[in-house]
């Protein structure tokens, strides 16, 4: 669609309104929609009509009411940092840039929580809070909007401690289909209170509405932290471990896997001689004395199941850079084949089936043309295998494909789940299905109908299958 | 309505049918519809036209199809321990009662997790668990049942460490409104795949479904125990120290207050000598050295508030003795008032205004002629008033429900919740309303009639304002 075109009449008198309502900060400019069409996956560029710069969450009703009068469809968009296509306008419409609506609105250290808008970034939010002595712990790796994270229903390397979106979410503010503004949740920390609509509205991708406020559980510095990487001779030795230190009730605050592939990337990208075994990244979050005993306790349990030598790490740079090195394993492994785009896949499996599961991927990668690094957030059971495919290769696409099918059937028949958290968006509609059985989704459907009529709130996504 | 009479040919129509199913298990005996009519609370009896004991989930959805058919409501039943009246038939209908669905399906150790039917209770999966090595944790005083715990999102003493029904239910079987039967979650610990059905049925009261089974997170029993008795010189003292101790980050287990009302009715009725003063009831869990360490922070905290002597419990029959002292709290207080009926508020506060709502509803107590205890889970901002009264004495019942509102006003204002772990039920229909606001609630009842278009789950409940 070439720049400013729109579909009709009425996308044309739409578009009038809203730069009424937001002059320059509505844009139909080609860049700005292109850039606002697609996220980091590797899902095709849908370019919305027109973008929509909101600075309050009364502009963002004032769109969303506009946007409703005129049929025309809306995408809620933060860091564009998500996965799954869940920003791509795949039926056109206005996408809703929360990114400037970036303040912390409050904090109460006495009660550790906070108040942010919607595109306050998860790295703004911890500068913000590091001289209160507070931090707020989901770390996706990339550098996403809390206001994303919450629809995304993310979590990352600390989620074995410190819980996901899910269990760090208190309160939000919602724009609803209809440009109503509602608040769900209170700053209590539990509540009997009617249904969980803060629970419904994280996770659900911008599909039941416009999060723009979102209320945090925040967390204290710990005392102290250490960090360590260490290697294993194989998957299951590093899970064993991993497992073992879960059911001993270990407070671990990240354990990370990657395996003797990703350690290989890493090495080469990072400039790192780490042992090219699969590997354990780990923290440790408490006090002195507790940090000293979870790591007596995981170095023995470690020394069980044949681990190396630990690489410790205490003071902050030394851990930064451990954790560097971590973070750096997708564009570690693209480096090793140029040209290429990465594609991660988010298998998540009971903590005892995740040996099984992985060794059931490395089986199929061995005669597959396609090779794959592995990296995951073990103590939840969640892994990533990381895909480099040449644009327009169709056969290496098509293997891809293939391969995270197998990968999402095995999931299943062990219990798990299609996406641990970067969700459905686009791109897993067909999975939702597989996983939840019918009548659920139908549930789903008929939850998204209630509150969506018209299906103008980030159509095609989630349940759109 | 007198035994085994029904309103029309259709309701008797239903019950031959029901009968057909069920057998002897649908009964219409007076004593059985009384018996189910009403729950712990001090709402009237509403008892229900029959009362079907179900001992499948394929049952339960036999139930619900044919009341389906027959437009009568359905309630559910666990162990009837629920207090603002969430399972009397105000509408009338069949009750299911789900005690009979009693079986552990599934433990599985490595992966700290089980399922089980809806009628198991509390006490016998911890008492099942026990050889495993493992436990579930959250205690709401009364040996509910683990669905009703689930329908009401319930927690108790343990949920500032362990979380509450919310935290901990993974996935649920439920029977919808139409008698389909879905499955909602995974074994997976965490999932981003579609709108998480899980939490929205979590604390739906019976009003979207009925839940036959569950899946649940289990924790390994701790290494060492402690518990604890400690008396303060204020209410605030004893919060300050709350608060120190949560925002230390020390992951204490139990942290109770009683005020030196409930202190004094405990003494008398457990025979106890504890001090008459504001009182934390404390529980540790971890390793030796853990708890040690934690033992040692919290004692010096305390001391800087002016405690007094700490009342230590290690080994299992004494920590029992201290708890069932604690537990014994609401039978202590109806005691000091014999002939009486128990009432109990539910507030919960951002702990910071925790000593502000308490302090605000003793001077209340100052100028009225009723008198209450105080207790509650502290480590969460939730706690309890204890009302006692005499039946039919209509002075002090609007007494009751005057300093009622008065607490909820308050703990609004303070932005607490109306209901920490209690529910709505029929109790607190008009807070639910003042608390979330006309368009979150409106959301609630578009979800209720997106799943439930006949109203005839549990109708008269939670949404139904």
């Amino acid at each position: 669609m070439p720049d400013d075109a729109l579909p009709n009449e009425s996308r044309e008198s739409l578009i009038a309104e809203l730069r009424e309502l937001l002059g320059e900060r509505c844009s139909t400019a080609a860049a700005v929609r292109e850039q606002h069409g697609r996220d980091e996956g590797w899902h095709p560029t849908a370019a919305p009509d027109a973008v929509c710069f909101a600075e309050s969450t009364e502009e963002v009703a004032g769109v969303v009411r506009r946007c409703a009068a005129a049929a025309v469809p809306v995408i809620p968009f933060g860091a564009g940092t998500s996965l799954e296509g869940h920003v791509n306008a795949i039926h056109g419409g206005v996408c809703i840039d929360l990114s400037r609506m970036d303040r912390v609105l409050e904090v109460n250290a006495a009660d550790l929580d906070c108040r942010v808008q919607a595109g306050v970034t998860r790295k703004q939010l911890n500068t913000y809070l590091r001289d209160c002595g507070l931090f707020f712990p989901i770390d996706p790796g990339a550098d996403a909007s809390i206001g994303g994270m919450a629809a995304t229903r993310a979590s990352g390397t600390n989620a074995v401690r410190y819980g996901t979106m899910r269990e760090n979410v208190m309160s939000l503010t919602v724009v609803l289909a209809s440009g109503e503004v509602i608040r769900t949740g209170t700053r209590a920390r539990k509540s009997s209170a009617g249904y969980d609509l803060t629970r419904l509205f994280v996770g659900s991708e911008g599909t039941l509405g416009v999060i723009t406020e979102i209320g945090l559980k925040l967390h204290g510095i710990p005392e102290a932290i250490s960090s360590a990487v260490v290697d294993f001779p194989s998957v299951s030795a590093a899970v064993d471990t991993v497992i073992e230190t879960i059911q001993m009730g270990i407070p671990i605050a990240r354990i990370e896997l990657l395996d003797a592939y990703a350690m290989e990337a890493i090495n080469a990208y990072s400039k790192t001689d780490y042992p090219q075994r699969d590997t354990l990244f780990l923290e440790f979050h408490g006090t002195e004395r507790g940090v000293a005993e979870q790591v007596e306790t995981v170095g023995e349990l470690a020394g069980e199941h044949g681990a190396g030598d630990f690489c410790w790490a205490t003071r902050e740079e030394d851990r930064s850079r451990q954790w560097a090195a971590r973070h750096s394993a997708y564009h570690a492994a693209l480096a090793q084949h140029p040209g290429t785009r990465g594609m991660s896949t988010d298998a998540c499996v009971p903590i005892s089936r995740l040996a099984e599961c992985i060794e059931t991927m490395r089986a199929a990668l061995l005669d597959s043309p396609l090779d794959s690094t592995i990296l995951g957030h073990v103590g939840d059971g969640n892994f990533h295998m990381l895909f480099c495919t040449e644009p327009g290769n169709a056969a290496q696409h098509a293997e891809m494909l293939r391969l995270n099918e197998l990968l999402i059937d095995t999931t299943l028949r062990l219990g798990g789940t299609c996406t641990g958290e970067h969700g459905i968006g686009a791109g897993k509609l067909k999975y939702l299905r597989r996983e939840h059985g019918d009548g659920a989704v139908e549930a789903m459907r008929a939850i998204k109908a209630a509150l969506d009529p018209r299906n103008l709130m980030n159509p095609g996504k989630t349940v759109a299958c």
